[in-house]
């Protein structure tokens, strides 16, 4: 397999913990988003929509959308898995993932906060944008996981969540967001990268690490 | 059951659909959104998130997130199907919903609208954000169907691709937005309105409608 992704995509992240965790072996290609590599015509072909990651398979077939391929992966290598099994537990999980998937990221990433910045804002504006935006998601987010036992989001094991989590608290960061309230996300995270699938995941470790 | 929703959110209506289709009775309880009700203590308990839609089961249970939902009822009431049976099929159909659900419609929903006029911005200039968002979504979406059989946008069936694009084009065209040439969308939204769990869940025959 082949992820099409960048090291500091959230979204490629998510993909690359995943494949980690069920020990599938890939391959990377690299595209840097703020040079618009995503937008060219080759890989327009790939992904209409000129987002990261998509994961390329041996056949050809081109997968997009991470939780998409989140859900395809689990599907087909059910090893480890990312999904408890009770119909309620994964909802909830899914729920958690689906908070920063569709309510975070996609408002603070690069081609909403370059269209804010277009709009006659500031440097600082458009952080500060991206720093609410994180900020408010996060904060819910910990509150999704009350009563819930931890050390990772929801119980003994990694799920779909941590998978989305981690990669937040990335960029979460990056904008200067201040996290150290939020002790249920933290002692998750901690969790996570004691994990070699999610450590060796971080953007820092890839080979297109600037 | 009871959704608590609005008529007019595209993520409510996601879940009205997937009901009707699935054959489940509920009753509803309405949040202005625009008044901020939900966002009042009582429904920030049942969803920390202060987003509509929340499913509560008879037992008091409440689930958040339209696709989780969807997923949840996908799992416990299987007949009619939501997503093929192939986990290829079912990545395409998951990729395409939550391209809408994570990169069309949050990015075009009221808090976002509310952040961008917040910036200074006329309501026309607020109203051309959400319109550039819904045209560039959808055209990304017309391109992810090439190839597909219709009337549905993945064959003979409708899917949850189907009930992610049916709200999201009542929202494009309520921003003006020209989607006269996405021929493959308009084909599955006609086959899609053709049904009576569809027709049904349309925001003007809510209770709640204005």
């Amino acid at each position: 397999m082949r992820l099409h992704g960048f090291f500091r995509s959230g979204a490629s992240y998510r993909v690359r913990i995943a494949l980690a965790l069920k020990g599938i072996p890939f391959d990377q290609t690299s595209y840097v988003l703020r040079k618009g590599e995503q937008r060219s015509p080759a890989y327009l072909k790939m992904n209409p929509q000129g987002l990261v990651p998509a994961l390329e398979l041996d056949d050809g077939t081109v997968l997009t959308q991470s939780l998409a391929i989140l859900e395809w992966l689990e599907e087909t290598h059910p090893e480890p898995a990312l999904l408890p099994r009770d119909p309620l537990e994964r909802a909830r999980v899914r729920a958690f993932a689906l908070a920063i998937a569709c309510d975070v990221h996609p408002v603070q990433n690069l081609l909403v906060l370059n269209a804010v910045r277009k709009l006659g804002q500031t440097d600082e504006q458009v952080n500060d944008w991206a720093k609410r935006v994180n900020a408010d998601g996060l904060a819910a987010c910990e509150q999704m996981l009350a009563g819930t036992k931890g050390p990772f989001c929801f119980g003994a094991k990694p799920t779909m969540a941590d998978i989305c989590l981690v990669p937040q608290l990335v960029n979460a960061r990056r904008f200067g967001c201040d996290v150290s309230g939020l002790t249920r996300l933290l002692e998750a995270e901690a969790a996570c990268l004691a994990l070699p699938a999610f450590a060796g995941a971080a953007p820092e470790r890839q080979p297109d690490a600037e």
